[in-house]
């Protein structure tokens, strides 16, 4: 069993770094707060005697020797990257719970045939440079290391520069690594586990996502004395479209979502029409099907509502992923574990994008959840349990245990 | 008449302070480029021998003397700020059309019995420091200085700070000169006069307008892991309301107007669902019954909408002035100044409001205006012709004449 108490503590200590204004944290990636996380994870796997590398997207593998030269290594983590208004525990769980994993066995003087890694995969959350799961994707061979340097925050700076920056491009070639497995531990961000009273998810599928980038175009023009038969309003293709997007998805219930979280209105003055905004777009659900008929839908629809209002319509995929089905072999460790624990537990699908659901294409992977309260998340009051922290970290103990072998 | 070269001129030297990105113009009231425009206009006042006074708003005032000791002054100005992405026009042509009034009695040698006063009204646009025509506002006595000092920036800086920092804070008690009369020449900032082919638009009235600042706060959550109908989305409350504020408009036309300029979401990213929304709507009119009646709607049916989104509701107004009329015999002058010089004139609203609409409480006052391309303004390609702009001033100069008397 690992320390709930020193997991705790780590979670809380890492929450200090990159505070944010209600509680929670304002990490985002490539800051100088991502550097200080980075830097104490760093000085806590050290004391471990984890050997670090780093590889050219800044992703952090922290590495437990195996009894077995020729056996390949266990991976177990997720990300230290937040929000900006987000929560202490949405990433930093599955890393700090990784970390414990190796505590715990090093705290017992047990051995692994297999070695254990501990990962802080760069960029999950996508926020300042999208899409999200950004350096799990390029390992996975999803996205080119080069089109992932040039990708730029909102004032232009671009990913490669930032995070050369903070001092965090490795020299190890991404994707190199071969991986027996992979496990993460993530918080749910969603309603169910804690509704049902249940103490852990076993991750199943994860829902696809698409993101689609919109900018409407209208004519910037005098609020007052515009008059309104010559007003093109890019304001209301923003307003249109958000309620198709919502009707979109509400068709598609309960198996999908949508909505629009960011929007930059141009030029932003109180009485100049809008000229121009820019959205994105996030659809999601857990069959392809369904993801794919939203996306359909939209491209058919909002191009036709922007031209009703006199608009010009343009869009760019800009996140994608497919619904991915995890490693029945690790999703039954998973399982076994919580069984083993005498934990409830039930089968998920996971609302969120995750690391996992990238590496789930280059090597057998699962997920392990724990209940969040209200399903919150990206949300400076994301709140968990000590309690359901330790659970979850327990069953991730147990399914790398049986799947790196003793 | 006027010298229409010299003014095209000084119109094309001040354009190159405060360059936009397109053309047009970025010089914010009280930013650098705001004191680099005053020192500009401050030395082409001094070479013509005018006497600079400068009042606690940071207003400019430049004196001609009159050969009557007992009268008061005729003011004629407007201003020189401009929105974010502005014109080279918008206010600019209505101080150096003041100027040029000086230069042209200077060169010919004429004296006035009435003092000239050429005026550069601080923050006319409001973009950056809501209320607009703010300094004029306090002149009039609508404003209190204090609260106009305490205004702040999106960044949270105050006015009254960033006045003193760029040197334009002056000591003259705001409000303490008298006024024989007041007259601004303006861009018409809509398509009236272009489409009709009309030299001259002389303003009878003023819309009256309604700025009302609303937020409206649902729950931060996940995109991903919150169910459709767990979610309160504040940016389906700005959706819902920017079609209602269009709606009312219309239900009015055509003697309404009603549109949102100004959108923050937050915490504006991809994968977070708004949890609040800020915005400001702007309502005009020139029939006072039909401004406050559709404030009265907006305020009964935009709560509800909110309401039924399950999203807080909370507004105040921002900026609020009723429709002016200006002063019959102001008006006059400028009606008899066209019909002498020959040109095509009607009588015109303002569809903007303008530093003239304050100075109306206090002073006999009226408009000139003359058109512009497509009715564009508050956008970087905002374009009149040299002809058009020696028209207004010229028209402005008899007005002017006939008032300060020969
Ligand atoms: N887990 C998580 O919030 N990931 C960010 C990517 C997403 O929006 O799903
Ligand atoms: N003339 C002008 O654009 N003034 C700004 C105040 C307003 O929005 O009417």
């Amino acid at each position: 069993k690992i320390n709930g108490e020193r997991l705790w503590d780590s979670l809380m200590q890492m929450a200090r770094i990159g505070p944010g204004i209600a509680g929670g944290n304002n990490r985002q990636t490539l800051t100088d707060a991502d550097a200080e996380g980075r830097a104490l994870f760093r000085k806590w796997c050290e004391s471990e005697g984890l050997e670090i590398g780093v590889d050219r997207m800044g992703t952090m593998f922290a590495a437990r020797p195996g009894t077995d030269p020729a056996a390949l290594p266990v991976y177990v983590g997720s990300h230290l990257d937040t929000q900006p208004t987000g929560g202490k525990y949405d990433g930093v769980l599955g890393v700090l719970g990784g970390l414990e994993i190796i505590r715990t066995l090093n705290e017992a003087g047990v051995k692994t045939r297999h070695p254990i890694v501990v990962t802080n995969w760069t960029n999950e959350e996508g926020t300042r440079f999208a899409p999200p799961m950004l350096a799990s994707g390029v390992f996975a061979g999803v996205h080119e290391l080069d089109w992932a340097y040039a990708l730029e925050d909102a004032e232009g700076k671009r990913f490669g520069d930032e995070l050369a920056r903070i001092g965090w491009q490795g020299e190890e070639e991404v994707g190199a690594r071969r991986m027996h497995a992979f496990f993460e531990l993530h918080i749910e961000q969603g309603p169910i586990l804690e509704a049902e009273g249940v103490d852990i998810g076993v991750v199943t599928h994860g829902q696809g996502l698409r993101w689609i980038e919109v900018t409407v175009t209208g004519k910037e023009s005098h609020t007052g004395s515009t008059p309104m038969p010559m007003r093109l309003n890019a304001g209301r293709g923003l307003a249109q479209i958000t309620e198709l997007v919502h009707e979109i998805a509400m068709s598609r219930q309960p198996d999908a979502v949508g909505a629009i979280g960011h929007v930059d209105v141009y030029p932003n003055s109180r009485n100049i029409i809008p000229g121009r905004v820019v959205f994105t777009v996030d659809f999601r659900s857990h069959l392809i099907d369904v993801l794919e008929g939203m996306v359909a839908r939209f491209a058919d629809e909002a191009p036709k509502l922007a031209a009703g209002l006199g608009l010009g319509f343009e869009s760019r995929v800009v996140g994608s992923f497919d619904p991915p089905a995890f490693d029945e072999g690790c999703v039954g460790a998973v399982r076994r574990a919580a069984e083993a624990m005498g934990y409830s537990h039930r089968d998920i699908v996971s609302g969120a994008g995750h690391d996992a659901c990238w590496i789930n294409r280059v090597a057998p992977t699962a997920m392990v959840m724990c209940p969040c309260v209200d399903g919150l998340s990206h949300n400076e009051a994301e709140e968990i349990t000590p309690d359901w922290a330790e659970k979850g970290a327990n069953v991730l103990f147990r399914a790398v245990l049986e799947t790196a072998g003793i």
